[in-house]
């Protein structure tokens, strides 16, 4: 493993020894996060929920008006990854590929296409019997439609906001938009649970729309819970029974502590959990 | 020149071959845009307004909560890309360093650096005569007063504003925010003249405030020019008798056409290019 942590890189289906370089500088990720990226978790070998992940890589590369990936060399790069290291994380970042300086994209540059790997993050061993506590971010999410949904390399915004706190007790953070609505956490979707109904926020102007957050939202339709994605004033998180928030890499945390008060573990957080790890 | 245009490139002082990889995949700038940058014009071998570049690029990651860099190697890079390149475009990227995978920053962990040079852009010669055509872009800026003014690695807006047009006979595009006030170009700042007096945008929401745009205020105060810095409605823009972007690159360009409509060449802009061009 590198000194960045870095167990395993490709770059467009070629391996990279990951203690050397392997961007170009005039690669619009670097030079203006001109791109998109997935994180995702192995088990096993393979990434949990692909299926999903190549939907939503493939929406998001259009949404900023990309073209579409070749799948195929991304998943062979997932199957050398998952030979060699079978429970870990993996990123896929898709930039826009080179370009003379300036905002003007090149027409018909091909897109550059990363796996990097990194070892699962060592969160305490309790995690899911103790739940996490939640830190309220002083930083407001801006209003951006053309990209709200979107996961997308220009996250200032999330930088930002997980530089608020340095104390490994809070595991997470969570962010308003302008109008004190909750919208995220730094890294992860957020549901709450009011009266045994579940609620998420709604992303239309921005935060990310992640296939954790997804795959929730279609569980809980199967499992026939009460599901409404709307508008959440910071209220109602305050005063719900529970509150979760998930991603591909964690599943999903319950909150223990947010704001001084404290919430319940919710009856199905163990289903859920065990549901988020099977594939699908 | 290598096939991305660029002549010169120096990462933390080390020369690199433009051709190959120069970059970490943990770098920051890559993975979030968490960092900075500027763009320069270097005229007879010297970057012209070099001091308030310098302070803009450590005012900006101040803003990001990052250290300060080191002024003196980037001088001495630049000192070896004017001897060798008088005059062309450098840009200073300055990232947030390298890090384990995820929004927190490590601590400690030392800025990544790079100078990249590539040639002036090929503008029309009678651009000064001739002034541009401008595109009013669809695409509105976010409010977000945490990275207002600041020239950071976050420029998908940009990019896809930038995206809306491919007439070659339009050299910038005007961006204004979620409530129809002119703000920016994509790459460059405002400034309209009405009845011999100046205004530029307020950029306290969105926007980045640029070292030329400084340099216009300045110089207008100086010669006794009225100024106001202000929200300006697009109406404002639209029925005023000249407009002009500038930049530290393109120097100051007046407005020809806007949403059909001609605007006239301020008399003192061959004036304020003169200017402009002398360093300070």
């Amino acid at each position: 493993m590198s000194g960045d942590g870095t167990l395993f890189l490709r770059v467009d289906g070629v391996e990279m020894d990951p203690e050397t370089a392997s961007v170009m500088a005039s690669d619009r990720a670097f030079g203006y996060g001109d791109g998109v990226f997935r994180t995702m978790r192995l088990a096993a070998g393979r990434v949990v929920a692909w299926n999903r992940h190549v939907q939503k890589l493939q929406a998001d590369l259009s949404r900023l008006g990309l073209a579409r990936v070749d799948i195929g060399r991304i998943e062979a790069d997932l199957a050398a990854l998952g030979g060699r290291y079978p429970d870990c994380v993996a990123r896929i970042t898709v930039s826009a590929g080179l370009s003379a300086r300036g905002y003007r994209r090149a027409a018909g540059a091909p897109l550059v296409t990363s796996v990097r790997a990194t070892p699962l993050p060592a969160w305490p061993a309790d995690v899911a019997q103790a739940g996490i506590e939640l830190h309220l971010c002083r930083l407001r999410l801006a209003d951006q439609p053309a990209m709200a949904g979107v996961k997308h390399l220009n996250r200032l915004e999330q930088v930002l906001a997980r530089a608020e706190w340095d104390d490994d007790r809070i595991a997470e953070g969570l962010t308003l938009d302008g109008t004190g609505h909750a919208i995220c956490g730094t890294m992860s979707n957020l549901f709450i649970v009011e009266d045994g109904r579940l609620a998420t926020p709604e992303l239309a102007r921005c935060g990310v729309e992640g296939v954790q957050r997804a795959r929730i939202i279609d569980w809980a339709r199967q499992r026939g819970l009460a599901l409404e994605v709307a508008p959440l004033p910071l209220a109602r998180v305050q005063a719900a029974d529970s509150l979760l928030v998930c991603n591909s890499v964690i599943g999903a945390w319950w909150v223990h502590r947010f704001q001084g008060r404290v919430h319940a573990r919710p009856a199905w957080h163990g289903e859920l959990l065990a549901e988020l790890a099977r594939d699908g």
